[in-house]
């Protein structure tokens, strides 16, 4: 049946009815799709987006995990494990030795040749020691997406000087990741004082009126700063994600 | 009836079954205790809290805010009339000229006399320039109230120097108010730079996923900076009534 | 005071507490610093983010908003109003003829010179009819701080062909800016479509459970797709200045 | 005081106050009402709806369920318990060893002869890998119920390219049950590109701002696609017998 | 551009690509597809879903409104505008006498030619009077939509006999519409005592802690009873929309 | 400290300040009142109440629970638990052989005496299985408090007739308590179709967008049937104690 | 149509299966039941409900409620109509001049010959001057229906001794209704006094965090005090309903 | 890189362009910084707030909290953990035996010589035994703050008398903490009764509609006494904290 659809795509290329990324992506698409009963893996995601593949580990067994990473790892990609756990990352070293496990963040990498830079740099801020988990996600998969990673903790804004002794740092950043919970502040404050963009990662961390997260949430989406961009509770990864395709924007104006 | 409960009360006290200061209060209770019909006012407020009457006007016809009114001057008390309107100022200042309408604030101040001094300082605070009513609300009520009243407007944290650059004055305050609508990051950032209480007020300002003032209720409530005590949504007055009773404590500790 | 500020200033940098950058601004921030009596103007944004004069005219009355414009246009700022009426464009063209209104968008820009193109390119989307307000306040934004944009109206996902027939010129943008109602879907279908990041912008079109724009916003975070930024509810501008800070750094780059 | 009662449904009959199918309906409740101690079983249900019996197997211990099953099948109906356990299981597949547990619908079937088909097809989609159980339940639901069922899996809007794969399919089914949670897209990205009715079934998958479903949900009902039932979060039987009642009117079209 | 597009569909159609329906549909869409400036008109919706045209008319000026329906009446179609006003009846009505307005449902429709009959009936179930608004917007969209419409109006639960009386009209429906505001038992009620399936539509009808129709939604979303399906509150356009969809299932079964 | 307080009682009711009833309540206060440390019993809620003494169970640990019930104990009250566990009945148990447990409803009850019969009747019904351990809480409570109860469980709406055939029953009862979580519509019904006061309870049973019991508290809130008062969810205590106090009204009519 | 049924009803009666009650209840039913085209008014609710008949007036027009009070007053029933304007009066008073409107409470009342006393006393209380709107719509409801009503209006708990200074009035009531905004704490506080059955209403009275009167709610559901049954936000009219039925139970013992 | 940043704080005082307050602040800043890899521990702000050092143990591993506390150990602090844990505590008492487990509170103190007596004193007032670990959090940080304590537990509105009993000791001391679950009216009642600052503390006591403290934040907040600030959902701590801020205002004042 792949077949079949291959060479559609490819006369429909010839008589000019598709473009040449189009066919690309389409014979792409057709190589690589694979069904694994469970879940349709995005081979081509990698190629698209210029990013490692990733499993979202939360709410899938451990043999779901292996069976996935099996399936990336055979066709060469770096495979990033979120959400996952201690005992995933023991199973999994013991057939990939060199994959390397962030206790804080719960994410596994495993690393397939050089990763490609992106000559961007992306600051991740966080306000308070809880909201490192999440800070972590998206310091590792900033990392793993070929990002310089400057990691400013613990600089919430009830002691402000913290964060204006490492201004410096983040000013040299291309793209901010400002994680908090709690009330959120840091979001509205760092994007007031910088002129690059800022993404908002509210975090679960708190209690009562926190309302897991929505408070932080909140704050952040009504910031009266602008350039601030919101992503989901505790979403560390989609933070650096964005940061990623936003760095991606100047990375190919260079090579124009 | 009433002579015959303060007999009671003399008694009571007379066989020390009641103490100096709750007689005297139960004393004024009686003595002053009016039915309009629609409200008791609670004459004795004034010397139970050290305040003057107060009117809270909103849901309130012209003519209910004109009879409380004349009620309570009547026995002298200064009168400070919250959430009312220009229309009702017209009326009113037909009749007492000397009353005072603040546009912004929407109060009305019906002065008796001198208002006694608590020898405190007041800072009110705050973010923007759409916050200004619920802003001079708390400044109308704290002055009213005997403080001194000093107001730090449009000193939200997108432009943080703006609050830096104010930072002296906010320091000699004794109680400061902030009052912020939007992500409301004033009162934390305040907060963790000084060393006196902050009372957050958060307002209804903004729009979207403000929700009415959630937002801003919800991160202050949440803030990581601490000596923070939050007031209802847009309740400038709740603020100013709040920081006159610390003041208070502060005033009655003197005269020891 | 302030020539003593600026004394200090100049000292700092010389002796190198203080680099070149931070210098000008905090310069800017001192010659420029007015007090209206109702509002700080923050003159000195302009220069640090490269970005028109903004005033949100929500809650502010015709008489503030124009002496605002007043005291912008005389240190030869381009004025964006966000938010205002046509009463105020009444009483503004009067003054300033070449002042101009966009309806559907409720702005007023007062161009001053010729605005410096950011080199970059914005798609704007919208799902709706009914969403076009909230499309037109971003296009207006983002033109006026020198993108040239893209309008890709009326192209929901309840007739997917819609999008997929303009899926070119999409493509084409720096970043998109998905501006949706209802349930707010366009987001995460054009994010998984493309490469670039999209700034999704719920807006409160739709009744019902719709809650002012809730499920399109809660939509919006919980996206299947990576590579979005989600505003405030009905926040054309914000996302249109988040767009030009994100297409900032790659004309940065571009002159390096 | 059963026979009385249907001594009179039968009088009642005769003489002509209740028409031919009630008065059998009538009958049969009084015949079957059994009363365990603590749940009247609706043996009718069967027979009124074409449906299997089904027993909501959350909160119910092991006993609860195993003695409701004992007193279904004695009357010879299958059986369908839904949110149970690999444990229920155990116990209930020593009784009656043909049972069978789906494991992540978490459901058991105790088959009773053959089912009667309904001649319809029902399209059960979902949007990704963790919204599996509750199209598992579905998909048991809708055999269970007579149903030719077709199961498209992982066809979330953020690789839209394969839902179109599947459209094909898609379009032969006479009901389409889309499950999904995060945005909740699919149901209307499905419901706006084919003619038959859709049943929507939010799932809780996802993670802060999901709020438990609550985005999912909110989206489907404001779809801007029309032809869309949504039923409760995570409410996959429910989904499967509401389908079941549209394909029987088509059936008993088929009939007439 | 369109005859080039139009060339590639045909061709496609040659070399087996696409299926006849697909295609015709396509050819369709190439067809009709006009810019009006703010919305572009899906005038293969009518053949797609076999409906009129539909204008939502919440949100659009008058003249907008007059617009789009001149471009539908131009290719024939029949047009339902909803959520319109008397004031947008009176300007429609001197172009086009023949069209009539619901003064309860506040719609519009334009018919053109017969409409043709989907051969099912619809009951039109209301709780009270407050809702029938609602009720009459799902009556006429069902009857413009080619159904048989049957209402059956204030049979809330709180007086159940009412309800019973007219069971035997409710039984003899293909579908039944429930439209409730406050607690919403009607659908739950209804759908226990009916084989078919019933579209629940909370109504914004209520006061307190109703929030909005709130209350009935989430009420009609839990229902004991199965057989439900949900639409937004206040949504009698879709109701009658989806029991038109699934009606048109049982039609095309008659005809195979 | 306690006869000071005693002899000015007595004193106070022979100059004739406090009448008979009042005098009484006080000296029992004053005589009973014990301070266990962590918790002021209300040994004169009895006799105010006509109420068994009651211990809220949940988050107090068993040796709480053990140290309060043996302080009622020794003033011969009768005693109930509520919200507590088998492990704390173990314990009890074996100091008082005489308590129940009811496994369903979590109470114990350590009986003193015979209960004083109220002479009322309180129907309790419930809408399903799972609403069981609420109606049972509600039931064992109003027993103890002295009325008769008559169980009527599982009468939910979707199967209408279960209810019909009980009503004669429930006619019966003076109060009808009405138990039921999903959508609640019980309460509505059966207020419809009876002239007693209705208490309803909202239980927490259910998914999804249930949220907890709020979809069954807000339907029962919005009844449109008179005659109904809504307690806490799950509150089966509250309701059984409140059928009591209305009891008493007739009881102590009676009497006169 | 109605004479068929009668018929049927009678004979049911006569071969037993019917009983009395139910049977006049039937014949009642029939004999009133009118279809005025937009409500079928429920004549025979006087009688089961020893209530007056009335008319809920929000979102009905006057000539409505004009329509509907003709056909009631025609019966002879006494009419109250709730939420309803001095425009209605107005119109109704021309052709009945002995109605009468509250203004505050805006209900009007069309007394149809003496109102038959149920013989029980209510207790209204108000927490403030803002609540009195709700505690008039009891009131009046209250003596509408026969009760003899004591109106305890400004007790609310900031200044308790207001409350104690009535408590004799209130603990001669039968029933108390506690109307309430704010927080709502009246009822609490009433219950923990007195041993009469407390129905509470919480307002929508005030503002902020009051969310609508959700507060308020809130607060009176969660009350620590045994003894509350709670009504929606506002719902004056249903709280009175509620106190008759209560009393009803009183009274209907005396004449046993 | 320290020395360095001392060097110019040193000589930006000189410069006079620093005054001597932030001066020392700053070194006291600079010499403490220290980094532990997850934390960075403020030190300073012992001095600052003259309170002790706080450790917010929850979401920290034991491992964590004992580095922390050996770091701030080893400066002199007196420290205080607050929700931690028994297992915490027997491994920080084997290291420091005087340290002290507060179980009901979940806190734990580790004395570093003399607490320096604030000379004001805190009630902390709690409404039921189930709210005592969190007024046991307020008690034990006001204490090691240098407060005298007053404890006046489970005086809950629903027994007035119990707060009655107590006015005398409440009315002593100079900031009242309000510790209340379920409908929160503690705080109203209090404020109501007394003319000290009332810091309110809602807890998640409470179950159903207590939506985890809701129900009590909101009452808190809506209060119609005067003179209250509310903190966080169980927030003993910040409570505590903020009374002892207001404390200290009266403290300096007597030494002026």
């Amino acid at each position: 049946m792949i077949s079949q659809q291959l060479e559609q795509l490819l006369k429909a290329y010839k008589e000019g009815r598709m473009n040449l990324e189009m066919t690309i992506t389409g014979i792409k698409n057709k190589l690589k799709e694979e069904d694994l009963g469970f879940a349709k893996i995005d081979h081509q995601r990698t190629l698209r987006n210029g990013f490692p593949e990733v499993i979202f580990g939360q709410g899938k067994s451990t043999k779901q995990v292996v069976s996935i990473v099996a399936s990336l790892v055979s066709v060469g990609s770096t495979v990033l494990v979120t959400r996952t756990s201690e005992d995933v990352y023991k199973v999994l070293s013991s057939k990939y030795p060199n994959c390397e496990f962030n206790e804080l963040a719960k994410t596994i990498v495993l690393p397939a040749g050089e990763i490609k830079p992106t000559g961007g740099k992306v600051a991740v801020l966080s306000a308070g020691t809880a909201d490192l988990p999440v800070a972590e996600e998206a310091s590792v998969t900033a990392e793993v997406m070929g990002n310089q990673v400057e990691k400013i903790y613990d600089v919430g804004v009830a002691g402000i000087h913290r964060l204006f002794n490492r201004l410096d740092q983040i000013c040299k950043a291309d793209v901010v990741i400002a994680v908090a919970g709690m009330e959120g502040a840091l979001a509205s404050v760092t994007a007031g004082l910088i002129d690059k963009p800022v993404i908002a990662v509210p975090t679960s961390i708190g209690y009562g009126a926190n309302f897991g997260g929505l408070a932080a949430l909140l704050a952040m989406l009504n910031s009266c700063a602008t350039g601030i961009g919101v992503v989901n509770i505790d979403n560390g990864f989609g933070a650096a994600a964005l940061a990623t395709k936003i760095i991606n924007l100047k990375k190919n104006n260079k090579n124009q």
